[in-house]
């Protein structure tokens, strides 16, 4: 029998998450009984949903418990198994991060097809991220020829695959994401107008000035003052892929929405809200042409890496402060 | 040579609309020259987008000008023609509202076949607030089987027609109003739960209370706190058609949007702005379904009439203080 250390939940935000609501521990991991599996995670993912989790409140995801690990994506490697399924040095993928390994159900794992990519990116560029990025351009956006693309958390892990993505089927992309670093790294993966909103007074102005005559397709990382942005510069008919308002997350008040949403109305507007696991029936076909994509050097990604289970919550307190680059992860073994 | 009187934008309202920015002018009608037809006003209509259009700002439709007569839709008789395709006694429809009579290029008309129907029903129920309605539930919402809909200004021209083409489609109606009359003329036309806006401090809680499993389709006509209590109540994949949003119409402030709008994503809310004008196209299949349903005891209206043009701002100004029931109308002859 071996042990692995755990992040649990100590006690539940209030606003921004600090190092006080996380607590590690160390458990023991039983051997595998008939049909389980152990498992060494090498990767975990840590996103913005997991603030909604964080709250004792129902939402898509059910809140995370307290004194009780936290849950999320990773990907490890097998090295013992007791189903014929699986054997030990697997790569697998499960929704068992924050714990450098486990032991559980084969049914809980997936076993992981890299087809040359880095294992680490299926859980970003070829996983859940990328898979939002191509289900809300494609699906709920319906993106179509000739339509001006504006992505608000540009350079995040969804909103650079937006951009690229955008850029690979020939758009114009604005991309909006805060600080010189950030916006070099737009302008290298090809976005055509970058907005520093972190420099801009008049995020509509900044806009404008990028799309003179306007955007299609506004993909929302953010909410807030770049929904405002994006309703003003919207054309007729134009179409919302509402896919996080990170603005809000640590928000301890309910926050007003847009001042003009009325806008809706003139410009014929759809605004759609949606979540990934309604578009797992796109994954072949995305990962299909992501493997295009990337082969004609038209998709690239950027990863932030924490090292250690012990920063997972520096990594996940950093989403809210800008503080990636592309996918954060935090690297296991 | 005769005279009409017409109601001019004197100025622009600040707020609330008062008498004060309204006056009454008399003017020659000339008589008709090659391909013009005089015609003597009986009805025009008085609607809330008109509101907007008194603001000296672009929008969907072009702003009034100031020391100009008002205009919008009227219903009317031809008094003298000098043009083939029509003749005195011809019952015609026009933009050319808020005055007795004019005289105007034949291109500006259109005849109107009553099919029966008293001609002011024209201006509602078989015009463009019932177009409004069904266009809105059938196209923009995408009314299907089984969905519970959910209606803002229930008892309004608009309002009143979806909750009725909804029942005549078998669904169950939650309709809002305000005040004993809206709320026993809603009983009447079939509406399974009525909420009296005006006597409910939490409209979440009404609206849960009269769909406990949540709504599918929410038609908006007034904003605010009706469209947060249907973000609230909203079941997953809901569809919300915002036709109106009269109660910011007024507002002399941007108003805060609702503070629950990242409900949106959860649910995979899909929430679409529209104007009647692109529907058009569903004229004919709206007028022959409303004819089936009025022939079936299905649908019927209401109209709060005003009489007399000096009454037409008064009749306007009633809009937004919630007195009318049904079609508010100003009779002119």
């Amino acid at each position: 029998m071996a042990t692995a250390r755990e992040i649990r939940l100590k006690s539940r935000p209030v606003g921004l998450p600090t190092a006080d609501n996380f607590e590690m521990a160390t458990v023991d991991l039983p051997d595998p009984g008939p049909g389980e599996v152990q498992v060494r995670n090498l990767w975990m993912t840590v996103d913005p949903y997991m603030r909604g989790r964080m709250n004792d409140v129902k939402s898509y995801s059910p809140p995370f418990q307290l004194g009780k690990a936290l849950d999320g994506g990773a990907v490890g490697e097998v090295t013992a198994s007791n189903d014929p399924k699986f054997k030990a040095g697997d790569l697998v993928q499960s929704g068992l991060g924050w714990r450098e390994g486990f032991t559980a159900p084969a049914s809980s794992l997936q076993k992981l097809d890299t087809r040359g990519l880095p294992p680490q990116a299926f859980l970003g560029a070829a996983g859940m991220p990328g898979l939002t990025a191509y289900a809300g351009l494609l699906r709920i956006a319906a993106l179509k020829d000739g339509d001006v693309v504006f992505v608000s958390g540009a350079a995040g892990a969804v909103g650079s695959m937006v951009c690229q993505i955008a850029k690979a089927k020939g758009h114009t992309v604005v991309g909006s994401a805060g600080g010189a670093e950030k916006v070099a790294f737009l302008k290298e993966i090809g976005v055509d107008h970058v907005i520093d909103y972190k420099a801009e007074k008049d995020l509509t102005a900044a806009l404008l000035a990028a799309a003179p005559d306007g955007v299609d397709v506004y993909f929302d990382n953010v909410g807030g003052p770049h929904l405002e942005a994006a309703l003003n510069g919207a054309r007729l008919f134009a179409r919302f892929a509402i896919c996080g308002m990170i603005s809000i997350y640590n928000a301890t008040e309910p926050q007003p929405g847009p001042r003009n949403l009325a806008l809706l109305i003139g410009k014929n507007i759809r605004m759609e809200g949606f979540i990934v696991s309604h578009h797992f029936d796109l994954m072949p076909q995305y990962i299909a042409d992501l493997s295009k994509w990337v082969a004609e050097g038209k998709v690239t990604w950027k990863e932030t890496v924490f090292e250690g289970l012990e920063k997972a919550p520096d990594a996940f307190m950093g989403l809210f402060k800008g503080e990636n680059l592309g996918k954060m992860l935090v690297k296991l073994a």
